[in-house]
């Protein structure tokens, strides 16, 4: 299946934390993606729930995996987590690695319309189509098809955000840490969108949360977002939170936005608060 | 003091997560180390206890606090942790960058003789005399000076046992995750005490933890050593932790040695466990 290939494998909290590479057809190129299986998979009868999460600017499947802790909680929760990598990898297009926000790592979980990505740059099909269904058939004998949650950081957090309302049902639960909440108003998300996207703003709202949320018409769902108060990064106003919060609640969509005095946008305060995240996704997840 | 100068800070569980950098009069060059200071600092009028945590071979003093997920048990046990960089830098030696296991980022936390090394390669005195007066001094109004522990990991964890056992009484508690324990007679430590003691190997025993037990005389005291079962090195007898444990058994120092099934020698197996090596030091420093 796709030259599924196990790269690593190491024990963490009774699991097993593992990365494998193989032949996306959607980006045309290799991709690792990172699985952590919790001790309930040996022995169990009952399919486990699933968390995607969704990696920043700038990060691999690695970064996730070796600084947050995570696997702790879902050890403790029983969930598989899955984290795919933040762009295509060893495509050369060219201007791809001119700046640290946009290109290689900084896929921003889209589908490129503009000519020059439009053939790699599908994270947006790729996560939630080909790398969904990957794990579906290639961990058939553990996975519940029916229990999939997505988290995500920064620009991962967008990419949850994004997946989940343009995918209505596909996850059953999102959260995210410190999220890009309103792409087409930041520096940022305007750099990504005319780029990957083009000039004409119309196709920028369809992949932005704050514009998506407010024709959400899927399944009942609650935003969790959790946001540190001393973030660079939403005190310079790329981050937007109180944005989405408002169009949630012009729309009736239950969100929760949980600030954190004192914390920053590094792994150090989401570490601080994977706990809850787990906690909210497992009563969903589990219920 | 020694300009001592703030090079990060980061809010983790409630604390904070600085490194420093200063210059060492020991080492003579401009050393970086790191402190996690728990919630408890602030507004409390108990000074805290303090646990060292010295790093294994090619590591900085960033491995740690980035990789292990200390700060949930530091904050929940309100203890202040502090991670020394594993050799010199900035000082060039001739041969100091040939090898991975010698010379930079591999110090051995010992004090060198040999005329080469002599000058700066002095990690013991370093770690044991410079680094922990400073800490006393500078963090006076929230250390407790009689209660200090010590853990370490791999070549770390050398250094943590040997500090201990040729400095009663300075560290109350020592624990390990992976040791090299008896280094006078596996491959890393013939290389280096080789390289920064010479030849006469009635020097060696000097710097080893298997050796330097049998004639421990100081305060009581429990070693207690981790070890995972399906680590490389452990496999290929650069630890040999049994060696240790006998060493202990013939002279009445009271080991304990948790072997674990399928972990390596990574930072997902010392994430797994530190919980039980906090649980540990907690018991003996807040006694």
């Amino acid at each position: 299946m796709d030259n599924l290939e196990q790269i690593s494998c190491n024990k963490i909290f009774g699991g097993f934390q593992k990365v494998y590479s193989h032949d996306s057809s959607e980006l045309k190129c290799k991709m690792n993606f990172s699985i952590y299986l919790p001790p309930q998979v040996e022995g169990g009868d009952a399919k486990l729930p699933v968390i995607f999460y969704l990696s920043g600017l700038t990060c691999t499947e690695q970064n996730f995996i070796t600084k947050s802790g995570f696997q702790r909680y879902a050890a403790e929760h029983g969930i598989i987590v899955v984290g795919p990598d933040t762009s295509p990898r060893g495509v050369k297009v060219e201007g791809d690695d001119e700046s640290w926000d946009f290109g290689v790592s900084a896929g921003f979980y889209l589908d490129a319309t503009q000519e020059k990505w439009a053939t790699n740059y599908r994270m947006a099909s790729y996560v939630n189509k080909e790398l969904y269904e990957l794990i579906l058939q290639a961990f058939s004998n553990v996975v519940d098809p029916k229990r999939f949650g997505i988290m995500g950081h920064s620009m991962g957090g967008h990419g949850a955000l994004v997946s989940t309302l343009r995918n209505p049902g596909l996850y059953k639960s999102v959260s995210a840490f410190a999220p890009i909440c309103n792409p087409t108003a930041c520096p940022w998300g305007v750099k990504a969108f005319t780029g990957y996207l083009g000039e004409d703003k119309s196709k920028w709202v369809e992949w932005d949360a704050t514009e998506l949320v407010k024709k959400y018409d899927g399944p009942p769902l609650t935003l969790l977002i959790d946001q540190g108060a001393a973030d660079t990064f939403y005190i310079q106003k790329q981050l937007l939170p109180e944005n989405l919060v408002e169009a949630c609640r012009s729309v009736g969509v239950p969100v929760i936005l949980n600030l954190r005095e004192g914390y920053d946008h590094s792994y150090y305060y989401i570490s601080t608060y994977l706990n809850e995240h787990f906690e909210f996704h497992a009563k969903i997840l589990k219920a």
